[in-house]
């Protein structure tokens, strides 16, 4: 196979706390692999990085003389581990930002499931889920975990788009056959529920041989499921153990939400038994949100290795709370993010990185004190390695390492320019700013002055970086959006 | 004078609750000035607004035979009141997105007052300034109420800078005499504190007749100054009477802050009460953040006329904790917004109003109800007509309104078009997607579907909006940036 050197700056988590930035190194990848990494003071020397590519390949052992493609990372660029979305609604991407004043149970019934439902016309089902996992390609997420809507026809087209347009999914059909449902919006019974999920797995089986894009299982939430379409999905979960296959589903995102579980399911000690009650509990499983967890709930999740999406811009959005992320990470429990579009008003992961950032530090003020705050590195390993760990892909996605898939992308940064004129010209772009015209930079909000170090640049990345920093974006070693 | 008529949609505040959506209608526009509005429905048919632009313009009674600018609003674009941050540290800029995990007090000695102190260098300081002003304006903020730095020299730049690029603005030099700043940035003396404050009012006096860029009194905060300085800057705030001139600092932020306060101030009974004895509490008076703000202090706020500049991503980043704005609204307290770069990571105005509907929903989650909710129409509210109150400028700015300077933007939303093909191209753009390339569209995040109503492009714009959605901005009639 065709060789592909990544020669310059990479950055990653090597743990929660420890981000690794490497100023120089080289990266080789073939058939979509990590197959060797050198860093410069380890393998070879400051001097030697500024050698001709060829020649400080040739010196570390390679044989160039193969086909090969080789990516010198430019100045104020890095290469990092693709970032992963843990819980993202494909189907209510068009209302990004419509939530006016409500909370979760009247924004389902006011906002969503009109939408949702409405992409059983499978040319506005393609034009939604296209938009929206470009939108997703473009800020650089690499592996999703998508809900889709109830039905199994719409579900399958978001299947066909993802694996036309190469990012790597999950892609759950919402199974929701309760009567608390709209009767217009629900599965049929308790059969239909399962059934049609089985049948959006199996279609995922077949479509994408290569298991890039797999079927998940997706109760709704427990308000929405019969205890017979519960227990159904469970008995289809552990007969999916063998595959790997997952589970997703919400849990105590809202307190109301919460106080309803409790009347629909009163032979539940809590929210998480109703899951744990029906097998849906397991370490395949990714339980979105987790605001209002009891300690005992978080005990059972962690004893049965569920992992949780955090989901803080739409939790600040809806009101929902500001998740203890961690009591989570305290106890070992898995957790990730999610953007949780369209509870969450942006498809980037990295908002979601700063937002649990922020969320952290309302928590610390609101008196469980310093340490609850979330670090720049660690919103970082959250984005990646912790998103890789929740949805069963550690040690494959979320890194990289030799062995792991190239799933990564390009970041870059904007150099402020040294000769700013300070003088307004309304058409050019006489001092390096965006201006949107012809031949303009794609710039981006992050400016670098030169005087910042790396932890610096990277903390600039994170609070300002938008789908602008994002140059390129590999899935498997395919380059699947290219910005540069 | 050479007219402009702007013909197309236009959307403002008119009231607090009430936002104005005139899907047609023509702005006429000369010497800077709003002459006439139109509005189809009330002036003319909506057939009318079909008509070709000249047949309108003449049937509505203009004389077109003057030399005259058109400019047609395309679809999904509209034209709104520029953006009014009633709160931004320029000399800050750099550190957008670096605060660590620190809170005020460590992050002014940690971040802050180091790079303040290094622009002394005027060529630093021109290159920071020119940037942030830059990009301020890129954002569709018209006018801005600044902090420069302790540097009266340093402080001018700012002002040359904001002459140049054509922005409206206030231009603070910050007095700070007080032994708690560190030894290498702060005001020699009382003396020295308040010397340098007029130098800087009269130099912006002196630099722009036109009174579009202005001096303002700025007193850090009460722990920076002694005194002395404070009666001596109070005393300058009454002289300025006749000029207008205003005076801006920071109140109750942190609660660190707060006690600090009242350990170096125990002969006042409150924060507000220091600025309150030495006459700095006045109708021209600018008070940024206010999250702590007691009852009394509030009802002396008021009763002085005082406006609060509300911060709430700044608040949110430096874990200050949410403000209840419902309450200073309630009271009829004067509220506007502000970025507060760089305790907030974001330039954009629109940023800070979306942060405050989220803030204002944790207020209303943590027990303070429902009403605490900020709306859509609220935030835009306050990002305009709230932000010309705040800083003196109500029935000038913050409106389009007959008699008001034409201080607006161009909003431009993207049009999501029918066939997105679901298949990649990482070279192209085939699916109207901003790539970034050549030719590549402005793009931005706002994605319109076409089954939208205008309130809801509306709510998308202020949840998803950024730079790339200011398309033109004007101040004062003159057209000081352009990305179509």
């Amino acid at each position: 196979m065709a060789s592909t050197y990544y020669l310059g700056t990479f950055i990653q988590s090597r743990s929660q706390t420890n981000l690794e930035i490497v100023k120089h190194g080289t990266i080789h990848v073939s058939d979509g692999i990590i197959r060797s990494i050198h860093r410069v003071g380890e393998d070879y020397s400051e001097s030697d990085s500024l050698l001709p590519p060829s020649q400080l390949l040739r010196m570390l052992g390679y044989d160039i003389t193969e086909p090969l493609t080789i990516w010198e990372i430019p100045e104020n660029h890095f290469l990092f581990p693709g970032l992963i979305d843990t819980h993202i609604h494909a189907s209510q991407y068009p209302n990004l930002g419509l939530f006016g004043k409500t909370t979760l149970l009247e924004w389902l019934n006011k906002y969503t499931y009109p939408l949702e439902s409405s992409l059983t016309d499978p040319v506005r089902a393609k034009r939604v889920y296209t938009q929206c996992v470009n939108r997703s390609l473009q800020n650089g997420t690499t592996t999703a975990a998508y809900y889709a809507t109830q039905s199994a026809r719409s579900t399958n087209i978001l299947t066909d788009v993802l694996i036309n347009l190469g990012q790597r999914g999950f892609v759950g059909r919402c199974a929701m056959d309760s009567d608390l449902q709209p009767e217009s919006y629900r599965d049929e019974s308790p059969k239909a529920a399962v059934h049609d999920t089985k049948v959006c797995v199996a279609y995922c089986k077949e479509a994408d041989k290569s298991g890039r894009v797999r079927g998940i299982i997706t109760p709704r939430f427990a308000p929405s499921c019969s205890r017979d379409a519960l227990r159904g999905l469970g008995r289809l979960l552990a007969d999916g153990e063998k595959d790997g296959l997952l589970c997703q589903t919400h849990i105590s995102e809202n307190k109301r939400e919460v106080a309803l579980v409790k009347g629909l399911f009163p032979e539940c000690s809590s929210y998480a038994e109703v899951y744990d009650t029906y097998n849906l509990l397991t370490p395949r499983t990714v339980l979105a949100h987790g605001v209002h967890l009891t300690e005992e709930e978080v005990e059972l999740i962690k004893s049965k290795g569920s992992g949780v999406s955090h989901c803080p811009t739409s939790n600040m959005a809806l009101g929902s709370g500001n998740m203890w992320v961690r009591r989570l990470l305290d106890k070992g429990v898995k957790v990730g993010l999610g953007t949780d579009v369209s509870g969450g008003h942006d498809v980037n992961v990295l908002e979601a990185a700063r937002m649990a950032c922020f969320a952290s530090r309302s928590v610390a003020e609101g008196g469980k004190g310093e340490r609850s705050k979330i670090s720049v590195e660690e919103a970082l390993w959250l984005a990646t390695r912790g998103g890789a760990e929740v949805l069963g892909l550690k040690g494959k996605v979320g890194g990289l390492e030799v062995g792991m898939v190239w799933d990564a992308i390009l970041v870059g940064l904007n150099g402020v320019p040294f000769n700013l004129c300070g003088e307004g010209d309304v058409n050019g772009a006489p001092n390096g700013i965006h201006h949107g015209g012809k031949g303009a930079k794609i710039g981006g909000k992050v400016d670098i002055f030169g005087w910042e170090n790396w932890e610096e640049k990277v903390a600039k990345w994170l609070y300002s970086g938008d789908d602008r920093n994002i140059r390129a974006v590999w899935v498997g070693g395919k380059l699947v959006c290219r910005k540069m």
